[in-house]
């Protein structure tokens, strides 16, 4: 595999995506984000469009902003990310925070199978996830627990591992789909059918997938799904989240938090909480109409790119970074933390090494290389097919075997940035 | 009481306040805007600040603006609500929606006082407050139920009938502090202490009061207190919530909704919730970023106006639109829903008519006035007095009793428009 600096012109030349990059705010064109996994970049059209939503909106439409545009917004963006994880458009949500979105969830599922009493994970799962779960369990009673599946490397877990423990005492299967430290993507049909087969549940959460790859949640019959909009859907920092639950299973779930947007006939004031149809009822509070203003802008981006398309530039970009570091990297004891066969890796690579928290300060501070740090050693770098370019990561990386070669960390301390 | 306009211009000339008003987006001259009590109006620096969070914070610094401003903005907006309402910085954070907020409370005082089994409120509740209280109960067990005190003219409650619902079963006393129909205020003082008497614990829901009205919770000894920040706080539609727990309590108390903003050493990454210590453990999710943004640079300019200043003109503003009701309307059949002593009113004033519904179409559609509607009967005119003036108030009461006399109205349909 050719992995020259030519190569990566000419990848980037041939790149139909490639025009895409200009629909990003990019002030500072020497800066090399790796880092769209964690803060997606501001598209153009969203800056526009969050100044329309404060000035005119808010500033002229005021109180009839509701009836005219804010009412129908966790309904009508979550249709548009439908589309892009295969489901209806009335499976789809988008309101509050993953990890609120997920507790209502699993409090719900919990509450609707109340045989069962185990909810499976596994410890490549995002740590938010992992409280929600303990949480929930704690209220759901002393008999309830959690069953954790422990990846061997911190990279995968085996279908066969996770099987083993799916069992008739299971209500609930519960794992994010790209494991945010390697990348690592469960194969989300499989692993659906095993949790159905003894009649559990499943949530997934899509966090680090939605916008980098095809989903097909309806295919794979998939019970409940969440998913954070700031990563590869560029929502902006904190944005809110989305909530799927398949269409059958809707009126049969209850969220545990009973608000007014949940409410059947909202304006009807009337003091006893009747759930709304479908997943209304997983409105809670009134939404948070700003961060949500910046949602739809990118995925209408997304979708004009195409998933298909911008899977199959994220795959060539992981494979030609993978490429560089087998030959420029590895030979200074940089390890791969993510999985080597594309077909079960998200759009992020993680790269090992004892000194990656430093590595990773020297990148941002000397290097205008912005990757992040996941403990205990990785180096995340995240391709945004978007807006990443094949040149770009040439250049990451030629600057990254320069942090290491003239051993540029070393001046650099270890403790922790505070970057999500 | 003189209530002629020529009056309500001298009022305006001599109104200390009434530079404030260029503080604001006012676009529409003509519009009266008397729904600040459910969306406040955009501060000029509101806008300028948001511009800035999207441009420069995200568009610019990219992940590097949680180290550099976001991960600190709850608690550092929560210290500046902290301050008007009477309680230490360290008390107030802001996150999530009232609802959300109110949920996290109720749950963990339930789990902490695990002998009480009954929740007191009212039915002047705001009715997402009702609908947590609901829901917290069931998740609770069969055993725990709510006791309503119900009003007996919809517009207010009195102590005695409240405290004697209060008793040694009662876990919590959970109220809105003002009214939303009625704009009716409770003694905070007096009913604290009801609650603490049988050692039960008190969570007042300030949002129609906060920006309204001095508040002094530490005072009054108030456990706990959640709100919203859109009202007269004028954070903008669905703009996050805040939460206060007394410092003794904090602690003491754990929101069942376990996420990593609320785990100590977040970015350990830890697989095992531990709480974080003081008010961050109430955090969940990551917080919502844009919308935050907006809340701070109007809580700056309520603490630049002063907020017995701001009390002051709000009760010779509701003294003055209750004198022209008096005067104009109450002959034409129009009620007084709202209290006559200025003592226990808020910043809105209700009045009551059975066509309320139609007139308020008719005000907005025909008149440019801007009130609301609450079922039955309220036209809910609010006073914002950081831009409401005294001729405003002549001028939409002027045109009300226009719409009432000529039967505007009659045109109009009778189906609930839905706004907040």
């Amino acid at each position: 595999m050719r992995t020259d600096l030519q190569y990566a012109l000419e990848l980037d030349d041939q790149d139909e995506l490639a025009r895409f990059r200009d629909e990003f705010v990019i002030t500072d064109p020497e800066l090399i984000y790796l880092d769209g996994n964690s803060l997606g970049r501001l598209p153009k059209r969203t800056a526009g469009r969050l100044r329309h939503a404060v000035e005119r909106s808010w500033g002229e439409r005021l109180i009839r902003g509701w009836g005219e545009e804010w009412f129908t917004a966790p309904q009508r963006v979550g249709a548009k990310i439908a589309h892009l994880i295969g489901a209806a458009p009335d499976e789809v949500i988008v309101c509050d925070s993953t990890s609120v979105n997920l507790f209502k969830l699993v409090v719900a599922a919990l509450h609707a199978k109340p045989g069962r009493r185990k909810i499976v994970t596994d410890d490549l799962n995002f740590p938010t996830d992992v409280y929600i779960l303990q949480g929930a369990l704690k209220l759901a009673g002393q008999h309830h627990r959690l069953e954790m599946v422990h990846s061997p490397d911190g990279i995968s877990v085996t279908e066969d591992a996770l099987a083993s423990v799916i069992d008739e005492e299971t209500a609930l299967v519960e794992l994010t789909h790209t494991a945010f430290k390697s990348g690592y993507v469960y194969n989300m049909q499989t692993i659906t059918d095993r949790a159905h087969r003894v009649d559990a549940w499943i949530i997934w959460d899509l966090s680090h997938s939605v916008g980098a790859m095809p989903l097909s949640l309806n295919a794979a019959k998939v019970d409940m799904a969440v998913g954070c909009t700031y990563k590869y859907l560029n929502g902006g920092p904190g944005a809110p989240a989305f909530l799927y639950v398949r269409k059958d299973l809707q009126d049969r779930l209850l969220s545990p938090i009973w608000g007014w947007f949940g409410q059947k006939e909202q304006f009807d004031m009337a003091l006893d909480y009747r759930p709304a149809a479908g997943l209304t009822r997983f409105l809670a509070g009134t939404p948070t109409i700003l961060s949500l203003s910046a949602v739809d802008p990118s995925v209408d981006l997304i979708l004009e790119a195409g998933i298909d398309r911008l899977r199959e530039k994220s795959v060539k970009q992981t494979e030609y970074l993978i490429g560089l570091w087998e030959e420029t990297l590895k030979p200074l004891g940089v390890k791969l933390n993510s999985p080597r066969d594309a077909t079960c890796r998200g759009s992020h690579v993680s790269l090992g090494h004892p000194e990656g928290l430093r590595i990773d300060r020297a990148l941002i501070e000397e290097m205008r290389v912005i990757p992040d740090f996941r403990y205990p050693d990785n180096i995340r770098l995240g391709i945004a097919p978007l807006y990443t370019s094949f040149a770009d990561i040439h250049e990451a990386i030629t600057r990254l075997r320069r942090v290491l070669v003239e051993r540029l960390f070393e001046k650099y301390p270890t403790e922790r940035p505070d970057v999500t």
